[in-house]
């Protein structure tokens, strides 16, 4: 039995939502709102500094609460987006407050009693209705999260082999405060005098206005690996339940407010033609065909923003592989997009608190109702 | 004796810019100008609406002239920054006038009659004083120059068997109309109103502010493969003389003005140790290491913008390859960045010019004597 608090005889149906404040941590609030959780079942918390400020939720706001045991009290699910020590040091705490943790950071994402989950991959690694064995379901880095959800119909059909993944990624991976970077150095390259006052302030170890540079995780000094890149291996393979596939990721940040782009060329362990690829493709779960060779219109980041789907396209086999007699092919090169806020993150931990049962499904409140019918017209 | 023109009697000293009102041609303009070619030895040439307008050139300006064979009168060398057709069209009519043809677009790059040279890479297969068998070189595209550029010193020590490349392309590379582009979409994109009459005419397929987009040239409807690739594909084969070698391109758009990021994956046809790769690519020509992995230090397209070499750096064997039991890997993953329009385009054409004899090389002009020595403080 877990520990139930101090509150065991409040009903359960508060959601938590850690780093409320947050780029993650508004768009968990968004679509919370959007399923129709009420705004008296929302305990939006976050570091000392935001205590008792108000943050929207829906049409109105919420208050937002600290950082403790209290705060969890009829939680029955708490998402943390915040970064790996706050996770580490209070995700036991929501837990033992009984929540479910969900937890977006990378402090529980290799640990093998957390499940590592994406909803359409791996479901199955989750019971519905039962605890996870420590009360935490980690939530997969968003590179690795639009990576396996775009693979995910062509390992089901063929398996994969090896992958090759050069990253375009948006600056809102880096928070709330890399996006308003990103805008403020736009204007100032272009001349437009900066209103913010910390514009000399820069989270990024390179000018990002007009320009492209290797992500700005830490570089391992011995292998020259970084983090997101060492994150992108060591999730997959995870995921996959596959640890020694081939994955060689460059990762890089691209002048992008929020969707990432994958450039990817992935090697099937069974060869197949494009009629094949394409029909497993449009078949897949969450994700969406974009692909118009005569307009030359294909995955973009802009298309990307905002959506649930990932956008997959620009499909063609490697032009540097011959085919088999068949007219088959191992190697195949295309492009995903995908919003690293929803897909990315907040919506993938929201897609896997409804999987465990925690979170109503789109619109389902069992317990409470809140939801009404639309009148007839 | 190639046909000399009407002007046989002129000393042949002056050199003919086509295209110069555009983007490579400007950029051309400025290094003929830096290197101290006369303002009288400049032929500007320009398509009939910029006739007889003026064009900056160093300190002063050029009067733009019309593509017809009088132009070409008294030039030694003709550099065609314009489009295949201009190029396929003109080129024939200046090579009779008596110029030599240095070709930017794509129009002869593959013709087995016409070399095609970065000089840092196979200027052997020029020879100096001699003029080339048509009266024509080309000049590879830009993205090709960077990749056998940053490539070369580990192709000389190694050799190589496979490229996987995926690109990060600056907007320079579809004309100067397409940097306005870029400026003017972001500043509207910020909110800020635009004073461009042609605002909604857009050169790419999908909005370049803030976003990521496939190459906007055309794509095979059969294979897949866009114009693009295909010229990094076919130019990098013939360049280095490897009419199968493996090379796989994802060329990408990103919102940078002027300068190409290439994140490459290359497998080495001989493994090598990290210490010897590194010696290698420090001895190369024509490009610098920029690898920092305690600063995240790296290549980016700013600090290639306006620069000469081509930038290497985030160098690293692939992490998903094991290395031999001598440690040496035969794959290693690394970022190139180069000046789509320097040595992407109009250095490259100058250092061609200079390998042929038909320009002095920097800051010596037998001829005319034009550059002073710098006066005894």
């Amino acid at each position: 039995m877990p520990h139930e608090g101090r509150d065991s005889s409040a009903r359960r149906n508060c959601v938590a939502v850690v780093g409320a404040t947050g780029a993650v941590g508004r768009e968990l609030l968004g679509i919370l709102a959007a399923r129709g959780v009420p705004r008296e079942q929302v305990r939006a918390i976050a570091s000392a500094n935001s205590v008792g400020t108000s943050i929207k939720y829906g049409d109105g706001s919420v208050r937002v609460l600290g950082l403790d045991a209290a705060s969890f009290a009829g939680c029955r699910l708490a998402v943390f987006a915040a970064d790996a020590q706050t996770s580490r040091r209070s995700a036991p705490i929501a837990v033992a407050a009984g929540a479910v943790v969900i937890d977006n950071s990378s402090a529980f994402r290799l640990d093998p009693g957390v499940p590592l989950i994406v909803p359409e991959v791996n479901a199955d690694a989750l019971e519905t209705g039962t605890k996870p064995p420590r009360g935490i379901v980690a939530n997969p880095n968003c590179t690795t999260i639009i990576l396996v959800t775009a693979l995910e119909p062509l390992r089901r059909a063929f398996g994969i082999g090896a992958i090759d993944i050069a990253t375009y990624q948006a600056v809102s991976g880096a928070g709330a405060a890399a996006i308003d970077e990103l805008l403020d150095t736009t204007r100032r390259a272009l001349g437009i005098e900066s209103h913010r006052s910390d514009a000399h302030v820069s989270i990024f170890p390179e000018p990002c206005a007009f320009n492209v540079f290797s992500h700005d995780s830490a570089v391992n000094p011995a292998t020259g690996v970084n983090g997101e890149e060492q994150k992108v291996i060591a999730e997959t393979r995870k995921i996959w339940n596959t640890p020694t596939l081939r994955i060689t990721p460059i990762c890089v940040r691209v002048p992008v407010l929020r969707a990432h782009t994958e450039a990817i060329t992935v090697t099937l362990s069974e060869p197949a033609t494009e009629h094949d690829v394409r029909a497993a493709l449009a078949a897949g779960k969450g994700l969406q065909l974009v692909d118009d060779r005569a307009a030359n219109r294909f995955p973009t980041p802009r298309n990307a923003d905002g959506r649930d789907d990932i956008l997959v396209g620009r499909l063609r086999p490697d032009p540097g592989e011959m085919p088999d007699t068949q007219g088959r092919h191992r190697r195949w090169c295309l492009l995903a997009c995908g919003d690293q806020l929803r897909k990315g993150a907040a919506l993938n931990a929201v897609q896997i608190a409804e999987g465990l049962g925690v979170l109503p499904r789109l619109g389902v409140l069992p317990e409470t109702q809140i939801l009404h019918s639309p009148a007839p017209v």
